[in-house]
Order: structure tokens, then sequence, then C-alpha cells
């Protein structure tokens, strides 16, 4: 499980950022990616990547503003072009199926694969693959939605010193025990796996929040996250600006990471007022209220750690 | 007036060539820049050019295809959050202007800027700031035009030995003599401008044609331009494939500039599957057919002498 940041700017591409675009790579969990966001010439920077566009096959959009959709048509049509015939789902508030077909009638571009389309509501909009996702309306003038993506525990690891202790030897019994409830030996013993297995191994959450201004709702919905990516379009003095523009700061940002327990903040979305010179900055305002924070770049990989 | 090539690649972007886009740089004639198709991130080409975004007050495309169109949405919004305030026209097939104003409608894109459409049909579309544009369909599939952009014609000099001999001396009665067509002298003597002045010094003509098959319908319309810009999506034995994907080869866009007796041809929209090492045998196809011949690159300039 890894995060790879495509876009990291806010509403208009520069030299140095991208548009929104980011990649959560579960090619080990689940031999998919999943797109959040795809601004445009999301499929360009992907080029410059690993990321094959046909193992993409879900999108999730958090809003409609254009520096978090226009790569859309672009990027379908090329994994498209490319051969891609897997299914894709794209998520996203209402609008966007209207949107993307829009855009590719007019363009006379026929996709080589199924695409489908669920709107966003609040709640759990996705369980499989091991993972559960689910949604929350932020506060951005228009419908933008933060997603929480919750791997499912899995079970803990076999006790072996104790099923030796019982007389249990290794062998292919091991997984038998270990796949199901109860497994009866061929002495005719009765074994349940709960007597013989370690505590469940936690699932990794991490929540990515679309363009929202700070707004203490969204606690609950972070609560406790490995990792918080959040917006941090404007530095800390600016929170009337970024009132407004319905954004938040970087002090805002670590305000939530903190709250809401979250193990690491990313901030991202920066505007492209700061130049390199005041990352430093920005980062020293977010760190002196939530140290475990980092600001993303164009092309930053982040691996989220198995517990 | 030069030509600046922002994405001469044909399809799908690929690392060295993006999407189909030529900016005709009209600043010192119309203090102007017009747009010649718009694929995914020719604004972010634009970026790396000296292209102010608001001096582009005209876009012309061709077709609406996705690897023409999809930039356009983004253009036009940045254009809008760089503060562009002059009008802008989109003169394209039918369909453009419902894309478009979808696309900003469903993003919640809001213009700083009038944005008008002209829908193409053959002939002339435009006759404004000393230029006339005439349109022509092609041969795609869909609906696909070519464009000849022709410079009016202007006023050859006047002849200042004659005027001299004539006992007309240099001074602000030079400019009146050019700029009407009969100039009463303070002796009295009427002066007809026809006597006095040279040959009309003629304007420039280019013809942009959008994707299309080879066809001898092109012939009349890219006559004797200073100009052709002609697709290459393949190479000269690859006919057949051009042939089905409506596209030409080298030789066929050659073939049509040696007929219609132009001056230069620039050949662009360049199939991905050609590297660098063939781009040498690409234009050698072409120059054998017809010499004054060029392939685009991204970045690529050319200006386009007067006469
Ligand atoms: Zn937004
Ligand atoms: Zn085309």
């Amino acid at each position: 499980m890894e995060l790879l940041f495509l876009g990291t700017g806010a509403g208009v591409p520069s030299k140095e950022r991208n548009v929104t675009a980011i990649a959560l790579m579960l090619l080990q969990e689940a031999n998919s990616i999943w797109l959040f966001d795809c601004g445009e010439a999301t499929q360009h920077q992907i080029l410059h990547t690993s990321i094959k566009p046909r193992k993409v096959n879900k999108i999730f959009i958090t809003h409609l503003h254009g520096d978090h959709i226009f790569g859309l048509p672009g990027f379908l049509s090329s994994r498209s072009f490319q051969g891609g015939e897997d299914e894709l789902t794209i998520y996203g508030p209402k609008g966007i199926e209207e949107y993307v077909r829009t855009s590719l009638e007019l363009s006379g571009s026929h996709l080589t694969y199924p695409l489908s389309f669920v709107e966003l509501r609040e709640g759990k909009i996705l369980e499989e693959e091991g993972f559960i996702v689910s949604c929350k309306k932020l506060d951005h003038g228009i419908p933008s939605y933060g997603f929480r993506i919750e791997e499912m525990n899995k079970p803990g690891e076999l006790q072996v010193e104790k099923l030796k202790s019982a007389g249990i030897n290794p062998g292919p019994v091991y997984s038998l025990i270990k796949e199901n409830e109860t497994t009866t030996l061929e002495d005719g013993r009765m074994i349940h796996r709960k007597d013989y297995i370690g505590p469940d191994k936690p699932g990794r959450h991490i929540v990515i929040l679309g363009d929202t201004r700070s707004t203490e709702l969204n606690q609950d919905f972070v609560q406790a996250a490995d990792l918080l990516v959040h917006e941090a379009t404007f530095d800390k003095e600016s929170y009337e600006l970024a009132h407004n523009y319905y954004h938040s700061t970087t002090a805002q940002a670590a305000d939530l990471a903190k709250a809401g327990k979250v193990k690491k903040l990313v901030l991202t979305h920066v505007s492209s007022r700061y130049q390199k010179l005041d990352l430093d900055q920005l980062l020293d305002e977010a760190r002196a209220i939530f140290p475990n924070t980092e600001i993303a770049h164009d092309f930053f990989k982040l691996s989220v750690p198995s517990h």
C-alpha cells in the first residue's frame, strides 16, 4: 500500500506542481490501483511513473472543480487506446457521469472497456477487495467529499509453539487450522482456530479529503487514521483567504490531524503563490502543531507500513 | 507571423510529443495569438513558452477528437484564473460549444471574459485584423476542417524618386499621398496615389489542415500557400493503415504540397509508433517528393517571412 502523488498544486498547473491526482497503489493487496481525482495532464504525469493505466480500476472524484476532473476524458481514452479491457468504476459527485459521457460522446471516443459510475453519498460506498471505503461531505461551496479507505483486518499468526505443545506438528494441517474455524485432526481431536491464533492484524486506514474549509465536523471521520491527506492551499496567516475561498491553511490541517489523533499527515494542493523557498515555512507551521507532517510534491511516494 | 508547435503527436501523448496544438503568433500583425486545436495539457506546454494566455483571442478547432480538444476547458479556466478579460472566440465544428459549456458549467468554472462560438462551415468564416480565414471540409470520418489563413495584401512602397522628379519633396505630404487615393497639393495639383505607388505587397497565406485522409479535393484549397501544415500520422508504406484510420502518410502530404505548389511543408501529428531514429526516414520520404519539408517537434518554431 503506497500513495503516489501525481499532482499537488491548486487551481492551475505550474511548472513545479500539476493539478490534483493521487494514486493509491494496491498492487500487492488487490492487484489494482485506485486514483483519487484526475486533474488535466494526469495521464502525462503517469508517463513518468510505473503506473499502467489498465491497472487503474477505480477512480474517486472528490469534487467537480476543473483542477480535479479535466484529466478524466483523456485518461479514459488513452486507457482504451492502450487496449485496457477491465471494467473501470468512477465514484464521484452528481454531475461526474454527465461530464464524462458528454466529453466521450462528443469526441467520438469509444472505450474498449465497460465504464460505470457510482454517485457519492455519505456513508459506506464500497466494500470489496479487502477494503471498505466511506464518504463524508466537506465544506467547499460545491459538494466535495472525503474518502476513508479502511483495509479490513486480517487473521493473526498461528501460535506455533502452542500447537507444538499440544502435539500438533508443522505440516499442511497448519493451513487447515488457520483457514477454518474448526479442524478435526487425524486422531479425532477437534481444534478451534481461536485457541491457536494471535489477535487480528488490524488493517491500515487512510483518509483522503477533497478541498475543504477547516471544520471540526471532520474530526470523527479522520479519527486515528494511519495517514491523513489534507489540502493546505494557504499558509497559516491566510486563514481569511482560506475561509473566503473554501480552503484550509497548513495550521488548520495540522489542527485536524492532532485533534483526530492520526498517525501521519501529508499536506497537498499547495497554491502556486508559494515558491520552493516557502515550503520550509509551510512545513514548520504544520509541524509546530502536528510534528509528523510532510508536504507532498509531484511524484512524492509514501508507503503505509503494515501494523 | 510565426508558428509555434505546442503538440505534434497523434492520438495519445507520449514523453516526446504532446497531443495537437499549434499557436499562430500574430503579435506584430494583430497583437494577438491564434490557437489551432487544444489537446490535453496545451496549457502545460504554454508554461514553457512566452505565450500569455490572455493574448490568445481566437481558437480554431479542426475536429472534435479528444486529442484535439481535451485541453480546452483547462486552458479557458486558467486564462480566466490569470485575469484575462478580453473576449475569446472559438471556431469549431458543431458540438464544440456543447462540449465546452458542459465542461465549464459542471465544473463550476465562471470565466472573467466573454466567450463566443462560431460553428464551422465551408467558405469564408472570418475577415478582420487584416486577415481572411476560410474553411474546407476534409476526409476524417467525423467532420474535420482545414483552415486557410490569408493575410490581406498591403499597399506598396511610395516611389520616392518619381515624386521628387515631379517636384514633390519628402515631408508629411508623403503620408497623405500614401493614405489617400487623391491628394491636392498646396500648389493646387491633384495627385493620384496609383501613379506614385509600387505594386501591392502580397500577404502571406498559410494552410493548416486537421486530420485527414489524402484526397485530391484539398489541392485547390492549399494552392500556392506560403506554408502548408499537414498531418503525417503514418510512414509512406503504411498507406492502408492511413486509409483505414482516416489519416495520411508522409508521402501523401508531400504529394499534396507538390501538386498544390505550396512553398513549404511542415509535417505534424506523428504517431508515437515512430521513435526519434525513425524521423530521418519519415523526412526523407517526404523530401523525395517535396524537398522543402520539415517535421515539427514540440516547441518547433517557424517564422513565415514577408514577401
Ligand atoms: Zn476545489
Ligand atoms: Zn482525429
